[in-house]
């Protein structure tokens, strides 16, 4: 770290960050297109365009870099929650968007649940309870809030939100997380392009809702 | 091969159709312990008591094996499958007992979906084709005349049944596939035990139907 620093010109800071970018975009990419988050540091580095050391540089491990684009691609969603609520909707609405949000981040980043599983089974206990408390409970908490909320106004059933938000989950991740049986069931290409991906936000969003709303 | 032939005694053959299905069992049991495909030959074999020899003797290798098991755990489904058109009930029931089903599916297997996944990109040709054809389209088959013979009954609302089975995998798979996430968002065991499992199922099974039934 220190040599590299060294060597840095007065002007490569901004360059430096685009090669920490690019290492996070290439390993997204990589996982997206080969449908796996068993990826390889010098894959990244070749699709990063840049040599394999930065991965240390910047990240530590491939741990570090997996983690960090984990945390980068939930907190760009926690954000949109935070907008979400300052929305003057119904619940309903609000929910509504929520969902939709949700399906387009499986179709966007396919490779989320794996990729938790994976770092929950092999990172070290503190970036676990990062995943746990910074990552996933301020999700869940905010679809907790909205049915709270649905509730109150008699929009939505008494539903465990609980549950709930593992029925999004799931359904939003169906088609993404089983490229293969795409291809078993629907024939042809093995993924949901953007006109299948639009067919089936649509759908998953209106079965969710109907299952929340009161008079279905 | 011939080699373990010989040396079996006589009354070889019920202890060796034992052996085989303590390796299949073994290899369940850990995938589901441990949340994980990736197991090895050694610790199958050590569960199931028997030497690890016996596996290629079994299977010939461990996608052998793991294929075996895909293919005894989804049969029995498929089989459940014929048994459930030949009851007499109304579309609507008939869809709940399925439903029913796919969710117990997934809490007694939940590495299915990653099995599959797996195999796919790892198994020869003719095993992907035999996943596709003979245990992924029978069951997506099964479900689309369910949903044909709903809608002409008059009972189901007009519904895409392809995009509806990735929505039913999903739905029901959420709970078991995202273990970590469990124990995060309601702190606790990192699993669903049966009560759990029995609220998610009813829970579940009552959102896709109201997603699916005409009038909500």
């Amino acid at each position: 770290m220190t040599k590299a620093s060294v060597q840095a010109p007065a002007n490569a800071r901004p360059q430096r960050e685009n090669s920490r970018d690019a290492l996070l975009d290439a390993a997204s990419a990589l996982m997206r297109e080969n449908d796996t988050v068993e990826i390889g540091i010098v894959d990244i580095a070749a699709r990063a365009g840049v040599n394999h050391a930065m991965i240390r540089y910047f990240f530590g491990s491939k741990e570090g870099l997996l983690f960090a684009l984990l945390d980068r691609d939930v907190y760009r969603r926690i954000r949109q929650l935070d907008r979400l609520f300052s929305l003057k909707v119904t619940p309903t609405d609000r929910m509504r968007i929520h969902l939709r949000g949700i399906v387009d981040t499986y179709y966007a980043i396919p490779y989320l649940n794996r990729l938790i599983q994976v770092m929950v089974r092999e990172a070290d206990p503190v970036r676990v309870r990062h995943i746990g408390e910074e990552l996933l409970q301020p999700i869940a908490r905010a679809q907790e809030r909205i049915i709270a909320e649905g509730i109150a106004a008699g929009e939505f059933r008494q539903i465990d939100p609980k549950l709930f938000y593992f029925n999004t989950i799931g359904a939003a991740d169906g088609l993404y997380s089983n490229r293969f049986t795409i291809s078993a069931v629907f024939g042809g290409e093995p993924r949901a392009d953007e006109a299948l991906h639009l067919r089936y936000r649509e759908q998953t969003v209106e079965i969710l809702m109907r299952g929340l709303l009161k008079d279905g």
